[in-house]
């Protein structure tokens, strides 16, 4: 061994050692040094995403899974130290998947793989039988004319790219929203969907079509993208494709959802709360690994690094685990976020700065803050907290902040995004192949690290988001 | 546009134009040409595996749809210019995949993704279950005590490495084989397999198990590997692992499968055969592309591009689309293999070299010629021919050739080997994504070029593979 190679060890070995705390206890000293723990991965964040997966697996809204799912959450934030550990439920409708088949009947049989949309009707026993018509946009199927459609099964073969902030999705959404009710309209017996995803494996991806009065217009399906491009392919040939849609779906009209909350109490103001949101509730094909167990893991190990600084920080950080998030409707199916806003009204105005994680695991690579904040001084010590994390501030403002903190932003509360590389997301997203070793342990350390820089802190500080976006708000020209 | 991109644009309009033969009428001449040809794409092989997989889909040996192919095959043949195209039926036992659902029962319900291995006889209508018990190999399986599993389900939980040459799935094997037969012979009920597959998604990779008497000894399923990890965590956390296994699989004895043969005749030596095979059924649960529709177009485009040439090669060359393949048991479910060398056993020594194409579509890396050839000027010209297209010559001997050709070369016949890149074949091996897309366009037409450009050669010439593999045989030091 020779002498660079000797001192390399005692570096390593130093460095080992160096879990123990600093003497500079200032909160930026504090923030590095729990970015650095977060991404040696001395975090929780792994044993979370792991056992909440592989003890429960799929978590569908409603469920008996997504109830064990909260008891195994409380009673692990319980272990973990957290106070003020509650569960608080809600009634809500639940959809239950059946048995599903689709299949080719002509020119020859072949099976598609499928999966009902969330809150689709079931077939009658004998299944759904028509000829296939395909629209390669969503606006080609909505300028069909009334009756058009008539026995027939409609189908929106549009592919959807890849990008890193998500925006794909978004544009393609309405089509799994409002087409079965498009289909419908014009006289369609059931609806497919050219599954909104990137990748191009062979798996069906599931997420819910929106209620037409109290269900979805027609038995509706997401099929694979091969098995798009195979319908397509027929056509082309010049061969009148038929298909049979079966499937044995469900309602459960007196099913409970619950959020789970837990905080660690601020040592100086501990009534003003930042508020960090992921969903507990999953698509129930895969164990919900990227989503959404990978946010759950990301919060829950965030707080408990806070927890464990060698101070408690000012203000509470409160963890939220979210039911219902996936299958929310206008109605009778309520989503977590929106009950939690409304059972807590009466603390909105205590809640400084709100974030939700429901994005997988990939790496953060910028920070979006409310308004005003980023060129504050508490944007400028962040930026630099963040910097050895490759994540730099980004020009897009956070907007919502997420489908569960949205309602808080609508009632004022400031909402912050650490957002993550996307491009691998959604060739998993809703699918059976949603599992646990979909997820970088590196890159969830990543993100731990980044949460805790932002949390800690926001937390340990007495900035006013509310009054920087006033601020700014003032400071800009004014709307017309 | 400046000088040099005009000169480049006149360039490109030339090469264009240069599917016209060169004076040059060498045999060498003309297998660069066709090799040049192959790997511009100016072969049927990817409409012949876009069309058979789109059109028929799966092919399970001994199905309607297997027939159908065969139909299909025939008709494109003849359209194709072959000659003596003929279907050869045979009697085969077919076994029929119903619905299957496995899932963990306890400690909570989880489904998890399988395939019933071909040949795995049903569950009773309530289905199977059991507590599961692990092995990390099938030796240790082999080595429980007998009366051990009574009453349990056996999993075999070994993972597999990529290899190029696929070796790791020969390694692999014998736990799909036997592992039925050897569970219950210690008592077990049902067997479970972690898929003999790589890249960890969630598929099962379906498989034939080997009959013990008429039919495989217990239900039998592979799982994919993201659902062997996941049981093994849940047993790893201290938990009671019990599953439920559930199959209407059916055996149906009176089914028939068939060979699809076609020739391309020689101009100076038509009795002297060149064979090329590749095999038509597939696993019923993709389309078969990478397994084995890849083939058929292969040896297809091969032949026919060989067909355009500006002469005749001297010898024939004959395809054969092989029934029965991924299923063939000892006993009453014959190998299409072993029944062409059966019904053909009069020609076998006018066969003078055979080869099949049953690895997918990745990029051919290396050539391996029967014993003695690889020296001679056949071999010489070959490599040189090969040498643009990446193709070296092989350390390694062919072997059997394949299990299609196998039987010939036990009688006798010369084989050789054109040997793919297989680090991606098992991620996608006999599952639901075995599907056009997985077919690089570009490496597909470069294995055309290889089979081309040997088999041109060969066809083209009067070398004697049996004459130089004694004259090897004989300069070899004798075996003891």
């Amino acid at each position: 061994m020779n002498r660079i190679s000797l001192f390399l060890s005692f570096s390593a070995l130093s460095l080992a050692a160096a879990s123990a705390w600093s003497a500079d206890t200032s909160s930026e000293a504090i923030a590095s040094e729990l970015r650095d723990k977060a991404l040696r991965g001395e975090s929780v964040a792994w044993d979370i995403v792991s056992e909440l997966t592989t003890r429960i697996g799929p978590r569908p809204a409603g469920s008996a899974a997504e109830r064990a799912a909260a008891e195994w959450s409380a009673k692990k934030l319980k272990a973990l130290g957290f106070e003020n550990v509650r569960i608080e439920s809600f009634p809500m409708t639940s959809w239950v998947r059946g048995t599903e088949r689709v299949e080719i009947t002509a020119p020859s049989p072949q099976p598609i793989v499928a999966a009902a949309l969330g809150g689709s009707p079931p077939t009658p026993a004998a299944g759904i039988e028509g000829e296939v018509v395909l629209f390669a946009t969503f606006d080609d199927l909505k300028a069909a004319a009334p009756g058009s459609l008539t026995g027939k099964i409609a189908m929106v073969t549009r592919p959807m790219p890849a990008t890193q902030d998500g925006s794909g999705y978004g544009v393609a959404g309405a089509a799994r929203r409002e087409g079965p009710t498009e289909a419908a309209r014009r006289g369609a017996i059931g609806y497919l969907l050219r599954s909104l995803a990137t990748g191009g494996e062979r798996f069906a991806h599931a997420g819910a079509a929106r209620y037409d009065g109290a269900r979805v217009a027609i038995p509706s399906f997401a099929i694979s993208e091969p098995d798009s491009q195979q319908i397509e392919r027929l056509a082309r040939l010049g061969e009148k494709v038929r298909l049979r849609l079966n499937s044995t779906a469900s309602y459960v009209p007196n099913a409970t959802s619950q959020n789970v909350i837990a905080d660690i109490r601020g040592s100086e103001r501990p009534d003003e709360v930042l508020l960090l949101g992921a969903h507990l509730d999953s698509w129930d094909l895969g164990t919900g690994a990227i989503d959404d167990a990978a946010g759950i893991a990301i919060i829950t190990g965030t707080a408990k690094l806070i927890a464990q600084a060698p101070r408690k920080p000012k203000r509470t950080v409160r963890v939220v685990f979210y039911g219902s998030e996936e299958v929310s409707q206008p109605g009778d199916i309520p989503l977590g976020g929106i009950v939690y806003s409304r059972e807590h009204k009466a603390e909105i105005s205590t809640h400084i700065l709100a974030g939700e994680s429901d994005f997988g695991a990939g790496r953060v690579y910028s920070v979006s803050l409310p308004e005003g904040a980023q060129a504050s001084p508490f944007g400028v010590t962040l930026t630099r907290v963040l910097a050895p994390l490759a994540v730099v501030p980004s020009r897009v403002p956070p907007g919502e902040g997420g489908s569960d903190v949205g309602p808080l932003e609508e009632l004022g509360v400031p909402v912050f995004l650490l957002n993550q590389d996307g491009m691998k997301y959604f060739d998993i997203h809703h699918t059976a192949n949603d599992t646990l070793e979909k997820i970088d342990p590196a890159a969830l350390s990543q993100n731990v690290a980044a949460w805790t820089s932002l949390i800690w802190l926001a937390a340990d500080s007495e900035v006013d988001f509310r009054a920087l976006r006033s601020a700014a708000g003032n400071a800009s020209p004014a709307k017309p």
